[in-house]
């Protein structure tokens, strides 16, 4: 292809600034004054709200409550849990005074020290748990689910607009239960509503699995993980569901009276998502003309132009655009209402139809005075490559909506997958081969591997992570693409964001 | 009445420690480890969610985008607006340093000072403000109507549950607009949006006016505000919308390219609400037996008990609260499908009923054993004040209970009403009185009052103040309660939270 694309920058050329350019040219977000720190603008924020919307009912239906816990940690809490807290430590914004005031030359300073420093929450783990201790007293207190949509703050020292910022949004569940068997079962259920989510509302592929022990939480007994590729061949991890056995509550000191009228360590849970999956989105669907989005997550499944530069016939396109509007919006997709807006703005239509070609939008149509006597519909969809109309009865238009923005949905899955498929090495059976190929190639790789933390260390030397053993496993007996030792285990290799 | 309550304290003895066993009694919220923060517990959190979605959706249905701004403000910002910053600067948290480390001792211990400061936003005005500089640029950006819903931080010595704690939930609206009508429309339209918020979904009756110089958000050209009166006779503000004229847009530069090709300052507006919603719930609503909910609000319009003691009919009552709840849930009220909840928990039904009797929920219905031979539902009405049971045939309830549900949305909005109409003195003329009736008596003052600075001082030396200026005002002239001047205008004088 040759055309000129609507973005400067080209995956091509530069992947890093292509991925900056989507998110100015749909005006999903910019970075503010406070390093590390962004702004999510409106379009930005409609999808982490479509994004929320979605999850957050797959968590109720699984019986869980939200619940909110403060933004600061005392630092004591913090000390408890020294182990998990190493991992956060380096990346701690730290809350040490409480007061403002004029110094001597008329700036502000800080004054009134705190007794002692407040942590910002970089995760809720040592607030919750602590919570969980007072709450949980007997078997009948459980099981304990709950769920938050919160800020966090990590400090970052290379940060990059929803993939790695100082401060994200996200949502963080935990969960205490009797059995080790529930705890298991619970973050699987979890597991597979972000699968879910992802791969039915999202359109992007994922490969369910468990992490090893390298990459594993600090503290869990194990983490499960969803794994996207990206256009560029690498790996992003879009979410986590970790069986946190009975250490935290052992380390917090969460007993119960069970039904042996015993006391017990009860098993607990965590898992989360983050405004880090708009980044996957990005990286999985956009192309060099912006963002692309997927039927069921976008705000908007279509945007009708009014072609009104004829002042004569412009109240009259005006009437039959609204008509149009009202006549869609009446129609189902997934159990919705279709979400369809009008884009009156005072600009020219082309310089319109291009705005919502680089924010996304499924379907765009144009109505203009010549439609209206044909009756027909321009209809520009957003998964062609061609930035072309096709001209449509509008009758016969409405009745294939909800078939079409399906098969859009599905055709953006499809497509990613077959990438990924494309991307993904399986007949590589040394460490040699494994180097030579993440020298050349970005990609996943599939294959055996002798679960040990040495050679997860030989891997990273070169800036290769064992991303998971996928749920999905061959069983056949091989050799470790690393150590040659022998092993039935699978498992998934990459380069990773 | 004589009767036991469900609450040690009471409304009459110490409004106070009522209010916090209220709170703890529904297991709304607590106080953190940290000083001023709060655990939103479940129930608070779903209360919180119900009146977050009820106003959501107004926000959008007037126009206005959600978007997320970072929680930390740049000290160079907060110096920039000084005057506006004032009234924070006692209360604002204080980031410094980035990292935790281990001293010699095994402490931890802040490293990485920031170059400069970061402040936890007290609130977005000054960051929202500077991106409104960057994006306004012609008049075909406006008007530019943003809302976000977060977490704001402001340092609070005297914390009290939902009504004043360090952090708090809250949304901000923040709009830009080309002239000074517009913004006043914007400003009177969100007010409108609060005021239906808390009489049509809250049954809380509330004056709408305008704020007095002295109590005028620092900066604003008027602050309209919602003030409510809790059971103890006290007002509340529980929302404002400030016209910020050209005052702020001044102070940040923000200038566009107008209509006539001129540069011109545009006017902002901003308005907002915040958990302390929920503690005016409570005040207003609650008894000795605990919280009251509105069923437009609650969480769950009904709770179904089953009566299973008796092991052998166990199966069959569990049948049949599915049945119940079913039906009930299949049915509308105020356009939306009814929540309906069958509590089964491992618990007495005694212990159950005052569960749901503390959390406030309108209706309960117990089914038994009995009840299923006799077609009979034992129901009972939150807002009655017998705690007693009233037996109805199955489908006569069915069948009433939208009409129900809506007489008891009604009657608590009335019972408000009333309650504060019967504590608001109109026959008070001058100062002297004004001040003995405050001295013996709580409650709303409805007088004349000359608009000046000076008397506000006079009246807050006996802790009263100008809650405002109502929009109903009867046009009569007389003397002013303070001062004796000559004037048109009514006011609401009281003490407040």
């Amino acid at each position: 292809m040759t055309r000129r694309t609507a973005l400067r920058n080209t995956r091509d050329k530069s992947f890093s600034d292509w991925y900056h350019e989507v998110i100015e040219a749909a005006e999903m977000g910019e970075h503010s004054g406070v390093r590390g720190c962004m702004i999510i603008r409106p379009w930005g924020y409609a999808i982490w709200e479509r994004i929320q919307r979605h999850l957050d009912d797959k968590i109720r239906e699984t019986g869980h409550e939200n619940c909110y816990f403060p933004i600061f940690i005392p630092m004591e809490l913090i000390e408890k849990e020294a182990d998990h807290v190493s991992g956060f430590a380096k990346e701690m914004a730290i809350v040490t005074h409480h007061r403002l005031e004029e110094s001597g030359s008329n700036d502000l300073r800080p004054t009134a020290p705190l007794k002692t420093p407040l942590i910002i929450r970089p995760t809720s783990e040592a607030m919750i748990t602590e919570a969980f201790q007072r709450w949980v007293k007997s078997y009948r207190d459980l099981p304990l689910k709950l769920n938050q949509w919160a800020n966090v703050v990590r400090w970052e020292l290379r940060p990059r607009l929803f993939l790695r910022t100082s401060e994200f949004l996200w949502q963080e569940g935990h969960t205490v239960h009797e059995t080790s068997q529930e705890a298991n079962e619970e973050v699987e259920t979890m597991l597979e509503c972000y699968r879910q989510l992802l791969e039915e509302f999202m359109s992007i592929p994922v490969i369910t699995g468990i992490k090893s022990e390298g990459e594993r939480f600090p503290g869990a007994v194990s983490t499960h993980t969803i794994e996207a590729m990206m256009q560029d061949g690498r790996a992003l991890q879009a979410g986590t569901s970790h069986n946190l056995g009975i250490n935290f509550a052992q380390a917090s000191g969460i007993r119960y009276l069970g039904r042996d009228e015993k006391l017990s360590i009860p098993h607990t849970t965590s898992w989360g998502v983050s405004t880090r999956l708009i980044g996957a989105l990005i990286m999985v669907h956009a192309d060099d003309d912006g963002l692309r989005l997927p039927p069921r997550l976008s705000p908007y499944q279509i945007v009708i132009l009014p072609i009104d530069n004829n002042e004569k016939a412009r109240v009259k396109v005006h009437k039959r655009c609204r008509e149009i509007a009202d006549q869609t919006k009446s129609l189902n997709f997934e159990g919705e209402r279709l979400r369809v807006k009008i884009d009156t703005k005072d600009d020219t239509p082309s310089n319109k139809r291009w705005k919502w070609i680089k924010k996304g939008i499924p379907i765009i149509i144009e109505i203009g005075p010549r439609d209206l006597e044909s009756g027909q519909l321009a209809v520009h969809r957003r998964d062609f490559e061609e930035r072309k109309a096709i001209f449509k009865k509008s009758e016969n238009f409405l009745e294939e909506v909800p078939a079409l923005l399906k098969e859009i949905q599905q055709t953006m899955f499809t497509k990613a997958r077959d990438w990924r498929d494309k991307m993904t090495a399986t007949d590589i059976t040394n460490l040699a081969t494994l180097r030579s190929y993440f020298e050349n190639n970005s990609g996943f790789v599939r294959g055996k591997w002798y679960q040990d933390l040495a050679s997860e260390e030989v891997l990273k030397k070169f800036g290769v992570t064992v991303r998971c053993y996928p749920y999905e496993q061959t069983g056949s007996r091989g050799n470790c693409i690393v150590s040659g030792r022998s092993t039935e285990v699978d498992a998934v290799f990459a380069k990773s964001y």
